[in-house]
């Protein structure tokens, strides 16, 4: 079935069909360019995640400013970027089963792919799929920095798994996959600081394990929104894996400068747009986005474009308002935007990105590896 | 582009591709019996909600035992319905703006058609609309019953709203909508009948108040699985617009039935399939499915095939399993299905329905209004 667009290219933005998901093009352009130029200079290279937006046109926007490929988490997902003309993709995470390792093997003849390791048996059958497909796979062993999910222990067994890596004849050594990603939400800016120092001393004691026995780390990958300074600032790591700054959200509005301040490296590009489809009490409103609209592992979305009103709750498709000034709130029909409390699962529910520029539709943006999880 | 299917017809389960939505068929066959029975002889008639599944095969099984039509919440939805053959469709909601209230009354061209109504300049929208498309729409009045979302009050607010329905060109009265929404999860069962029992008192009401303004009720609509068999009870409710009672979920299985124990009315027939992708540490595996795979707005989904074993978070495509005995625990690559915490957003994220009976892939059903929202 072909999915309805929500608006249509050139028309004002009040005239965008509701719920839908908007980007402000001037704020994730800016976005772009800010993450670009952090990384100028310092030896560090940007290898953005694809797994936040999903939309090979914001991919390639990345890589023409200087971005060295993406990242994706899901095979699938590689192969939306691939399809969109992305000729770089490390999949940042285990891949696991014939199927899928078929598929990535595959893609690896049409376009540079590495994938991550955790498993000596994995890596077998990652060997098996790519001598299947006549191809040759790069391999990040990955290794637990404090996230405490998947990876191996820093060091000793970090070097026994590269070392079986280098004995496959179909696989070449990438490097490390070190992302510490508990510490992307750490309010603290010293707390969160800290955490990636540690991950940092970790990872180079690796690295150094690793030269050791002749096994050199091409790439040293990991950083998130929340951290890609301190990871640059450490030396260690040479590839940023950052994701959500293209959009921002909600929890990431929550974490705390230098100056105890909300962080303000990056601009909130990103809303859910939506219409008020009920007006039963003076104190409340409903709008027509829930639980289908946007994604509540990270706390309800913030309420913009209405003084002191509050998402307080959502079902499947309602979401309710409650007003701070019941006398002067919205109308029915009136269309509001919320921050959503977190960009990727968001994301992840729609087919089309609607690009805003100033108070018009510029473009429609096609979600292709929406829902590719497998 | 073509969403990728994760299995083939008449493959063995194992070799369904994960993570995946699965349907145990002899299960949901027994659910949709049951509720077909429930209602013989009451006379109520069943229509499902289709919020619930998406998928118009689901809902012409429904149809073929004898519901009348089905709800939607959405027109996207309703649309995505009569696409897939079925002629009869009520979206239980508000529907605001001019292009979904176009597209509704083009819909009314096709099959019957109802809406709901909460507001007097909505009424007027709709019947102009349906105006435009010469078409006539049926409308009920909502009435907030103690689930405190939309809905005017009962009683003479809803009777001045059926007045000005009726006095609408282009709209006939259908009846009310009367859906106690929070009586669903009330836990005891005696709260959750006394709930309905309450809403069934304003909702007798405001049928009588109507009926005196010569203002009949063809339709009187509500009930959820937590709570049909009390609204069927009541006799003021005709029309039972249960969903989820075909695949169940965790949170639904939290509810307690009269003598204390879980409600055991229906089956768990919906499975998130997944696969275990790490198994990093004794005590821990990492399974491919997160918050992409599954919505945990009601809580994480309940483990299944793994003793003991419980989802102890999830991130954006990772699941946590916090495994009881760990030196028995699940090898990389095995296969483990998750029951979902809440099963409306989670069907929501798919586009396949995988039908399994036995253990082979009986049927690859499309979720068509999956991510319709507009």
């Amino acid at each position: 079935m072909t999915r309805r667009t929500p608006a249509k290219v050139g028309s004002p933005l009040s005239e965008v069909d509701t719920p839908a998901l908007i980007v402000d093009l001037d704020a994730l352009e800016r976005n772009l360019e800010v993450m670009a130029k952090a990384v100028e200079g310092t030896g560090a290279r940007l290898r953005p995640h694809a797994k936040s937006h999903k939309c090979p046109e914001i991919g390639r926007r990345q890589m023409a400013l200087g971005a060295v490929g993406v990242c994706c988490q899901k095979v699938s997902e590689a192969e939306a970027m691939v399809a969109g003309g992305i000729n770089n993709v490390l999949v940042s995470n285990q891949v696991v089963g014939k199927p899928k390792l078929d598929r990535l093997a595959e893609l690896g003849r049409e376009a540079w792919v590495g994938v991550c390791v955790d498993d000596a048996g994995n890596v077998d059958d990652l060997n098996v799929a790519a001598a299947r497909a006549r191809t040759k796979l790069t391999v990040l062993v990955e290794i637990d920095v404090g996230a405490g999910r998947c990876g191996v222990p820093p060091g000793e067994a970090a070097v026994a798994l590269a070392k079986h890596v280098r004995a496959s004849e179909q696989l070449r050594f990438g490097g490390l996959q070190a992302y510490q990603g508990r510490a992307q939400h750490i309010r603290d800016f010293g707390e969160r600081r800290r955490a990636v120092e540690a991950a940092a001393i970790l990872t180079r004691q690796t690295v150094h394990a690793l030269a050791a026995d002749g096994l050199s780390c091409d790439i040293v990958g990991g950083a998130g929104t929340g951290t890609y300074a301190f990871e640059t600032a450490t030396g260690i790591y040479n590839e940023l894996q950052v994701g959500s700054y293209v959009f921002m959200d909600a929890d990431y509005g929550r974490n705390l400068g230098a100056d105890g301040g909300p962080i303000d490296d990056f601009e909130q590009s990103l809303y859910v747009y939506t219409t008020v489809m009920s007006r039963p009490a003076g104190e409340r409103a409903y709008v027509d986005a829930g639980l289908k609209a946007f994604s509540v592992d990270c706390g309800m979305p913030t309420v913009l474009d209405l003084d002191g009103a509050t998402l307080e709750r959502a079902s499947d498709e309602h979401g309710a308002l409650i007003l701070s000034r019941p006398d002067g709130g919205p109308k029915l029909g009136d269309k509001i935007r919320l921050i959503p409390g977190h960009c990727d699962p968001t994301v992840n529910l729609y087919d089309w990105l609607v690009g805003i520029r100033g108070d018009r539709v510029e473009c429609l943006w096609e979600i292709s590896a929406r829902g590719a999880v497998l």
